[in-house]
């Protein structure tokens, strides 16, 4: 592990649990409004909007926008599809904005705290500018710096994600971890030189996860928290 | 001041004293070595090479690079013009990276804590993304994110350094609030909407300092500290 300098997270899954964060945010959002529905069924959708969504992107057949624009047009497709009608911009708005809020794992901050003291934390994730910023402040996570898709203007698993993101940080791809619960992630870093930490969250869908459940390489380090990762890489 | 989201800051002479900094550095590089120069007039002449090497960007004579690169080729004009010879490609490296190592002024850290809690923080710098975030780790600066220049790929004053930095914040530039000791940057600032806050630094450049001895317009908001801003936006 000699010569890492930097950690470069996945931030979605990784280090924020979005499932139950977002459902929370979506009852609340709409209790007040006497309207109920199968909301971790909504969430579903919306997080399997995600990727075709980005691959109209990764294949050129749109130009770069980030993920905040993204979301909101699933949003809209799937309020239709739940039927519901008569929300305002604002309404929409908040609730898009939704993805600003969400609630890290019990061991995130902790484990970024120690890993600071060590490393530059870098986001990579795909999650625009102003998501992140918002999400750190909600959080309360240190990050160093805020880099990654928007900066890139690439989604990942797109190599510019990661290589623009290091270039960024002045350092060789072999000088960066990545540090992601997705083995599609690694994968791709890995073919660019990163190092790689696999963070296990086997409940991030929730508890019929089917993906993700382990590590599909052997990744320079596999763990369960990033407390854990902080105590391996020390 | 209804209505501000963010502080998007100036950092070389705002909130860094780099001209003692880079003192400091040169005398414990170069003393080792037996080497004994006017290191204050060695630092004015870097910081003078520095706008013109902006300019040659701003005005397309070259493409975008970042500061890092500028301050390389300029160290090695000075290193030549003050007749320093010998240096290993490590030992240039090590003497570029000294703007990487920039002291706060006094208030710096405490004003930037009090200003978090009710604004996201944002560097709107010249300095590259590296450089912002050696520096905020080297001296405890709490960004929330780090954007400007390079993630402009525009130097300031030019327009698009103030508004893609607004734009990744996710605000209009009347959201955001410049804060920098130079006239020349809040000017900039206020002609695409952004507030403005002058920050008085007369010693920057030392005792004989002969601009930005004051504000030159009526700025929205006048301070001797980042302390004392905290106090007027409260």
């Amino acid at each position: 592990m000699n010569g890492i300098k930097a950690l470069t997270f996945d931030v979605f899954g990784t280090v924020v649990d979005w499932r139950s964060s977002i459902a929370r945010e979506l009852r609340t959002f709409f209790e007040p409004r006497s309207l109920s529905r199968d909301w971790f069924a909504f969430i579903n959708d919306w997080r399997d909007l995600y990727q075709p969504a980005m691959e109209d992107v990764r294949s050129q057949r749109r130009p770069f926008v980030i993920l905040d624009v993204l979301h909101r047009e699933n949003l809209i497709k799937l309020l239709e599809k739940y039927d519901i009608q008569g929300l305002s911009e604002d309404d929409i708005l908040e609730l898009n904005t939704c993805w600003h809020h969400l609630k890290p794992w019990p061991d995130s901050v902790d484990g970024l705290l120690e890993l600071r003291k060590s490393f530059t934390l870098a986001t990579l994730s795909n999650g625009n500018i102003a998501l992140m910023t918002n999400l750190a402040r909600y959080s309360a996570l240190p990050w160093d710096v805020i880099l990654g898709a928007e900066f890139a203007q690439a989604y990942k698993p797109d190599a510019r994600a990661y290589l623009r993101t290091a270039s960024a940080l002045g350092l060789e791809p072999c000088q960066c971890m990545m540090v992601a619960a997705h083995n599609v992630d690694l994968r791709a870093a890995r073919k660019l030189g990163f190092r790689t930490a696999y963070v296990n969250r086997p409940t991030e869908y929730g508890p019929d996860q089917v993906t993700d459940l382990g590590p599909e390489e052997n990744w320079d380090i596999t763990c369960s928290s990033l407390i854990e990762l902080a105590k391996l890489l020390r």
